[in-house]
């Protein structure tokens, strides 16, 4: 908060007292620490400290197991590939220097931004370090906090990777849009593919890597010490850290992300008829700068939290399963290793036609299939149960299916094609508020759908794991909840794919918004339009990815914490009494808890856009000239508003999550209303999060489709309340639904951490 | 729906081909059949057959307990006073010939829409209880369709009697407004009272009366026949037939108010400039008749479904406790008949100031309390716990507490004299898409207070039930739950008061509308302004009474489900196994159920408006002259519009809910499953029904507080956003918000109905 104010330069009070200067972001001060001792170093002496680490790793991972070898292998590779997609990225032309200085001024922008944001979690992340370590004063604090500590500077890394790449991909793609759509669209890809072989490789590689350290440190498996079985219930502070991160990363993100693009529209579009990203907008800049720390960043931190959280929770599920289950509990590695081989295929082999469509891998979802059948067969083919293995493969195919079904639902409600966006269009035209009446219904509804196909994904994966053939010591069936987990691995086994179209979006928004601003011909800004198109097609695909993987790793997490208080409380906690009041109250917390958080999440953007909308709206009126391109907008203003707010308003409900697991988790109310509470705040933080993406991507079809010419077509009273339902859908999508999805993970991670309190 | 259609004369073609008079309504086919068996008979004999059965109810009565002698005594005279109510009020003069036209135009429209919906919620009523029948086939089947019957008709009954009176008790006011606002007042106060003294009545006489029967009947507590503990589980048909009957009364009535109030404001007060009520408006009529089948109709049959199902759940509760269990099966009607007599002294004892001002019985509290000490003394002293009966008392304390708490609650989130709905007014000056973003916001941050006072209410009653000494034979604490059934008690304690000022408010607000319409001097429109301020003012206080006593119900027919569930079983259902995904997937569907049903209820008044909107549209345009006061609009076709699509709309949520328990509690997924299903929904149920109430309360309020001259007043772009929330929350906190208080309590008396089945 301290770190907001002083970016601003002090409170906000009168706009007149304020420097109307552009801010320089880039201030040293804000550099934190690791940044400045790692630019201090040699550049030689850095090379020779990595190999030697990477050594050492390779050595440490050689006396684990051959499994952890390959990963380490892939991951490399991958890492080396990426590397070459940044410099085929990089080699390209920044364009006439009109686009360069926009596009510097969102990257000052954004790496601003992400500089101070990454400060304020770095510090609250070392508090709760500390806090931790206090709680427990052991050996096992000392492994948690490691852990914990690593995921969330991998999570950062993971953000500052997707925003680095986007803020120099976007001036690339706009200058080639000059030239031709097919080159715009493959750096455009390969920016995103950069980013998303470096958050999956560096996922895999950090549990890999921990999995081997600690393996060898505490001498797993040999007599007297820790069995392999509980070795990944160590690994939950990565996931923990990584959360964490992920939080605040799109809670901050959103905010910012929302709150300028609700305050530009708001006045620019609505009040003064000026198309989006008009260089006279004063809240244009803000609003690019937003879409990569919005978009790119907290989406890179999200994706490698749901990887982190999915591998954990399975490897915790592997750890429960038949007598050589050192197969079981690395199988999730293998199998995101083998992710990474195909989708970095799939995103060098995206060349894009002419009309810019793009050929989806997941469209070929043999390939993926295949994967999972080898994976299987070589991972968890065991004597005792030899055909358990291909019921694994069918649960993954479940998983499969479950991706493609929640892709369609998505699709479906918030494609114009269908029936349910043109219906929202039609209620426009009876007003604004038949128009939010209308979109709030869908939204609702097309909770219905996905929820049913869960149910079936969980309950059919869970009885082909449990008709497996695997059974414990008393011969009872075993293989059900990791069946399920197999299924969420299914679903996420394109996950590098996935999050390479997510970065596609931003990407190629903003650089249309380059060309906007910079007022090239209107032959180039044809070629971005149609960019833009296929970047919201994916970015609505991507997000029933996000919210099905989410739904299913949550139930999973859930699994594991009832695992873990079973293994701590060295009894097993598989009964949870409903009937007394306590545990219904855990609940109504619980669930409570996911309103009070969306609440604040979208007040944090509506009363940032407000205090935006009142600076544009001031500009305007103290600077006449504007409208007529005679005097410049002072932009700065608006992104040290954005700026200072978002970081100002993440802390809240940010806390609000951390917190209220730690106080209903209180000796008092125990164990078991904790899971009553997590439960509950799962289910209704599906149920949330669906209702407040696909309202929200709904709203936004609407006024596209009506701008398509429809119904009266641009600047009709139809469109004006379609732009009122797409402006209320902003922070229902991008800012509360993607929160919701890190929040109900980073409940779940937070518990299983602060497990042994509970009781 | 075949009715609906009847009403309007076909189904909804080109607007040019139908007939533009005003339907009569008051069609004789539409008369259900035992209105007309009942009108056929002689005045004497019917009065001769009223005593004879009264004396037999007596004797029968007699032969159970001399507390239900008392019982019925207390409810004969509230009878004769609800008698006295209705002759005072109407008394009173109907004012000048065209204020009696308007009235007259509103009772048909509004009877005319109850004998059709009541004849449709009958035939399904019949269709339900023919289908109990098939699954029981036995006793018990009879007994249940028995109560299920019975309970049905008095729903039904309330919901006629709280429109019967205010339909005409709306021209009385408007009339009286002429010549003081005293007694105006007095009137609107009355025939509130009128109904609330009949609902309670009847609720409490129509539980009594089974009880009795059965008693007598079954020969209980004689060898080798029924217990008395068990007495009360066959009142649960009764419940169902309640909440079946209110469920459908306030979908149906929902969703005709808001549609025609939506429909009526977004032409007439947005596109064209008229105020609310005016004559010119083609939909005013629909909007008037709907204030009485939605509001007074509706609201009436709510009541007497909560008052019921808490009484029944209570006495399930009571039949667990102690070795003496009478006292604690008739604690319920004991406390609901002081209830009667004090809210009867409050309703006599308002007489009102100059200014309008009502002094409220529920502002002396002691009062209350005091009919909460006696009842528990004299109910619940037994021997064996000396001072039991005291820790109940403080249950009632915290039940009353908590009311209060409710109340303020309700009022500073959508009070604009408190911050909240201030901010929101303040969201509205940048537009109507900041409005609805803070509006939601709103919404969603005001379920955090209550649910933390839910909580703590639950948790402590049961800790003060548990506490209160009394034990079963294994020496085991056992008053908990009791304890909770107690606090819902005292929540409820002043339910007549409550619904007498729930009816006050729409009966004011049609007397305004047709003060309006009849063109009467300001002075007298000034009146009814004033009364319409008090009574939007104690029908937001109210609304936190409904949904505070739905919430604590709630958990205790949960609570009683799990206790019947374990009867049939002739096991103890206390453990739920929460881990197994069958009842995490049956915990997703219960939430969703509450998504959907919302969402259905929602949209169906989005698309009835739609329909509204157009025709007015229409008619504006092919009558130019009602503009000018020179042609006159045709109000009965939006009446026929509006009654028809509610009749249509109702079915899909309403079916919804009552199939979506049966299709899960087959066999196959078993009754945790139901109990997961019910907890997920009763807790999202609650939220929802909180977030919508106050959203759309908080937004029809910063309306009115911007109509107060700030923020640029009536007719500016601020007051015009301010209209466009407003219009979103009618459907929100009129429609879909009660019917949720309903279906929450519906759904826990389906399931105990039909607990056999899942076992």
């Amino acid at each position: 908060m301290m770190m907001g104010e002083d970016v601003e330069g002090g409170s906000l009070g009168s706009y007149q007292d304020r420097p109307r200067t552009f801010p320089n972001m880039r201030n040293k001060a804000y550099t934190p620490l690791i940044f400045r001792i790692l630019m201090g170093i040699n550049v030689r002496v850095l090379f020779i400290l990595l190999l030697l680490s990477l050594g050492m790793i390779f050595y440490i991972g050689a006396s684990t197991s051959g499994i952890i070898v390959f990963v380490f292998t892939v991951c490399i590779i991958s890492f080396l590939l990426s590397i070459y997609l940044t410099k085929w990225v990089l080699a390209k032309d920044e364009g006439p220097p009109e686009m360069a200085q926009i596009s510097d001024a969102i990257r000052d922008g954004a790496e601003g931004f992400f500089r101070t944001q990454y400060g304020t979690i770095s510090k609250m992340a070392m508090l709760l370090a500390l806090l931790i370590l206090c709680i427990y004063l052991s050996v096992t604090a000392f492994v948690t906090v490691t852990s914990f500590l690593l995921g969330a500077l991998c999570s950062g890394a993971a953000g500052y990777v997707g925003m680095w790449v986007s803020v120099r991909a976007n001036v690339r793609v706009s200058s080639a849009a000059r030239r031709s759509a097919r080159e715009a669209l493959q750096i455009a890809v390969r920016s995103g593919g950069f980013s998303a072989m470096v958050v999956v490789g560096m996922a895999v590689m950090g549990i890999a890597i921990l999995y081997a350290i600690f393996y060898v440190w505490l001498g797993v498996d040999s007599p007297g010490s820790m069995k392999v079985t509980e070795l990944p219930l160590l690994l939950v502070g990565y996931g923990f850290g990584a959360s964490f991160v992920a939080l605040f990363a799109q809670l901050g993100g959103g905010i910012y992300t929302k709150a300028a693009d609700v305050g530009a529209d708001l006045v620019g579009k609505v009040e003064r008829g000026i198309p989006e990203d008009d260089p006279r907008n004063p809240a244009v800049i803000a609003d690019l700068v937003g879409d990569n720390v919005g978009d790119c960043a907290a989406r890179g931190a999200d994706l490698f939290e749901s990887i982190a959280a999915e591998i954990i929770s399975a490897m915790i599920l592997g750890g429960t399963m038949s007598k050589h289950p050192s197969g079981f509990i690395l199988f999730p590695l293998v199998v995101h290793s083998f992710d990474l081989v195909i989708s970095s295929i799939g995103v060098l082999s995206i060349r894009g036609t002419r009309k810019g469509s793009v050929k989806s891998p997941m469209e070929d979802p043999m390939a993926v299939l295949q994967n999972f059948l080898q994976s299987t067969r070589w991972m968890l083919y065991t004597e005792q149960a030899p055909s358990a293995w291909f019921s694994f493969a069918l649960c993954g195919l479940v998983g499969i299916i479950t991706a493609y079904a929640f892709v369609w639902i998505s699709k479906y409600y918030t494609d114009y094609k269908y029936e349910p966006v043109r219906s929202l269009a039609l209620a426009s035209s009876t007003g604004h508020g038949t128009n939010i009446i209308a979109g709030v219904s869908l939204g609702l509804e097309s909770t219905a759908l996905p929820v049913l196909i869960i149910s079936v994904a969980i309950v059919s994966a869970f009885w082909l794991g449990q008709n497996s053939g695997l059974v414990d010591e008393s011969g009872k069936p075993i293989g059900g909840l990791f069946g399920t987990a197999v299924a969420t691995m299914g679903m996420l086994s394109t996950a590098g794919y996935v999050l390479t179209m997510d970065m596609f979006g931003p990407i190629a928004d903003n650089a249309g918004g380059i060309v906007e601003m910079s007022q090239q011909p209107e032959s180039v800004r044809e070629i971005t339009d149609v960019l833009d198109a296929v970047g919201n097609t994916t970015k609505a695909t991507t997000k029933g990815f996000a919210i099905g993987s989410a739904a299913l790793a949550s139930f999973l997490l859930f699994s594991a914490y009832m695992d873990e208080v079973s293994t701590f409380a060295q009894e097993p906690l598989t009964q949870v009494d409903i009937a007394i009041p306590e545990v219904f109250v855990g609940g109504l917390l619980g669930s409570m808890l996911i309103f009070l958080f969306s609440a604040w999440a979208c007040s944090a953007v509506g009363k940032t856009a407000q205090e935006v909308v009142n600076e544009v709206r001031r500009q305007f009126i103290e600077r006449p000239g504007i409208m007529e391109y005679k005097e410049k907008p002072d932009y700065g203003r608006c992104v040290a508003i954005v700026a200072s707010a978002s970081l100002r308003e993440m802390i809240k409900p940010g806390a609000l999550a951390i917190i209220s697991p730690m106080v209903v988790g209180q000796p008092l109310l125990g164990a078991k209303v904790v899971a009553a509470m997590l439960m509950f705040a799962t289910v209704s933080g599906i149920l949330m999060a669906l209702f407040l993406n696909t309202a929200g991507g709904a709203w936004d079809n609407a006024k596209k489709y009506i701008e398509t010419g429809v119904l009266g077509g641009k600047g009709s009273d139809c469109h004006k309340a379609a732009v009122t339902g797409d402006t209320v859908g902003d922070p229902f999508k991008d800012t509360a639904g993607p929160s919701l999805h890190v929040l109900i993970k980073m409940l779940a991670t937070i518990t299983l951490v602060m497990a042994p309190i509970f009781l």
